[in-house]
């Protein structure tokens, strides 16, 4: 249940196009593998998309490969997730740093230290989002049971280099025997639903699939008692990029008075991006959405703004999105 | 461009299932051929199934069937759309009228008379609705060229007799020569949005295919300037069923001042159903969402309530949703 992982001078991650139907290995031994794993979406979710970009960086240096190269190479691969950059930028502070006074070989494994560093934080980081977003659960357990939970796209542990983001405090509440029931959205056009599914299945979790059509009937009958999803980028002042269709859902989820959460590691925060509206949005292939004869757009995320969210699950506690200053690092 | 025509004593229906991929025609001979394409949705749309309904009396009475019988076959096929009943009421008090005075031949023709007036009645109703909805569209071409629109579902020609509901007034408008956009979303999980992208193509109607996730994207960024879809069945307050996924759309235009219209004929509105929660909706068979494994839910419809609704655009003029008496037969 980890998603990355070091073999002898390379990284071997999951497949992810290839899930749920087969579970298939990928051994990235370039920076160019690197930079195609991100693009084609082998790996997916910010927070792995960060760790595979600084993995990306040390194989680059193995390669020789100037590091604005690197860095250049991995910073195209894809626009909207912001812990792109920042696994990016956190990689070219640590070598700049060293790069007066080592040689290369020091040079290169301090690249390899640090993209460890930055991928063990991660699965640690998720692991705190999943105990705070437990101390939301609990008291909804006390009113029903099982607690209706639902979520979009896939922030399970696929998403992230262990443990996920908006799936881990649902991982958490299963594990404390709080009895939840998970609606898993399709998440057109890639269809990540089917990823959750696949997780909360092997998780023993209980869950039903539906289109991504039917969340607002769901909240207008009653039938969900929390939403929580992952993030690509949230804002400085709150509001938060994530895959399409997350904006709908926090729409109908205000419409009804459930609350709206979003978890993530706070390096899914982008300081410096003062809102929604600066936040790049990803328009992917029209191939994607699958129609031949007609033509198609494909935005591959939707910005949900700050009022519509209850709170935002960070390794740090719930902060309220309109707050995001108090943890910042 | 007409869905049903007669054929010596049989009906002849396009069958949907089958496209935009094939074009082919089903020869409807019984009751139960009738009532198998409405529930197997080789007829779909709320008038289109009404009028499929009308016909399908009209084939039950020929095999000298009980008319309550063949009332309740038909009455079972679907539950949500209106329409159904409305014409099956319509059948069934014109039959009943003339029963004691006439024998069952003239009974017969009676039924093909009425089930063929229902018919003419409903492309005359949306042709009627073009314009009416022409009217709405020409001061938005005065500001907007070309006017965006965004519709669900398919709620053109093919969901109808002829002329179609939601895409009448398109089609009015660009006979009229007005620039217009459609966003057409694919309507998961029977992906009506490839015959409304069919219908479109066909008409030289510019459109572009999105996945239903992307609608709230479009309007925050003003890229809608009106939303039209059709109806199932409109309470007698103004609420109003439709495809699943509706009731998002309306949800993001009111969140963006985008003016959300529904069009539809007055078969269309139960004036016996005092709201939504009173509307039935209807759960399909899980397996068309198309997942193995797992469990899924599939409802068919979902509710938008009337505060959402800028008007419902009937035959007889656009009507407030909340002033729905007004129209009342």
């Amino acid at each position: 249940m980890q998603t990355i992982a070091e073999d002898d001078g390379a990284v071997v991650i999951l497949d992810q196009t290839r899930l749920p139907q087969e579970t298939a290995f990928v051994r990235l031994a370039t920076l160019a593998d690197a930079a195609h794993a991100i693009r084609v979406m082998q790996v997916r979710g910010a927070p792995l998309i960060g760790a595979t970009a600084a993995y990306g960086v040390a194989l680059g240096l193995a390669e020789g490969i100037l590091l604005e190269t690197i860095l250049a190479t991995l910073g195209a691969t894809r626009p909207t997730a912001v812990n792109l950059h920042w696994a990016l930028d956190r990689m070219e502070r640590v070598l700049q740093k060293s790069s007066l006074a080592s040689v290369a070989k020091e040079r290169r494994e301090l690249a390899w230290s640090e993209a460890r560093a930055i991928a063990h934080e991660d699965a640690a980081a998720n692991a705190a989002i999943g105990q705070h977003g437990l101390a939301i659960l609990r008291p909804l357990a006390e009113q029903k049971k099982p607690i209706q939970l639902m979520t979009h796209c896939n922030a399970g542990w696929l998403a992230t280099v262990a443990h996920g983001t908006a799936l881990a405090p649902i991982y958490a509440a299963q594990t404390a025997g709080l009895a939840v029931h998970v609606w898993v959205s399709e998440t057109r056009p890639r269809n990540q639903g089917l990823l959750t599914a696949w997780e909360l299945a092997q998780a023993g979790v209980p869950h039903t699939f539906i289109v991504d059509n039917a969340a607002g009937l769901l909240m207008m009958q009653g039938k969900v008692d929390a939403v929580i999803v992952g993030a690509d980028r949230i804002a400085a002042n709150g509001d938060t990029a994530n895959k399409v269709g997350t904006y709908l859902k926090a729409l109908a989820a205000k419409a009804h008075g459930v609350p709206f959460y979003v978890a993530a590691p706070i390096s899914t925060i982008d300081f410096a991006c003062p809102d929604g509206a600066h936040i790049p949005i990803e328009e992917r292939a029209a191939e994607e959405v699958g129609v031949g004869a007609t033509a198609a757009a494909n935005p591959a995320f939707d910005v949900t703004p700050v009022n519509l969210i209850a709170g935002i699950i960070t390794e740090r506690g719930v902060v309220a999105a309109d707050n995001l200053a108090s943890v910042m690092p």
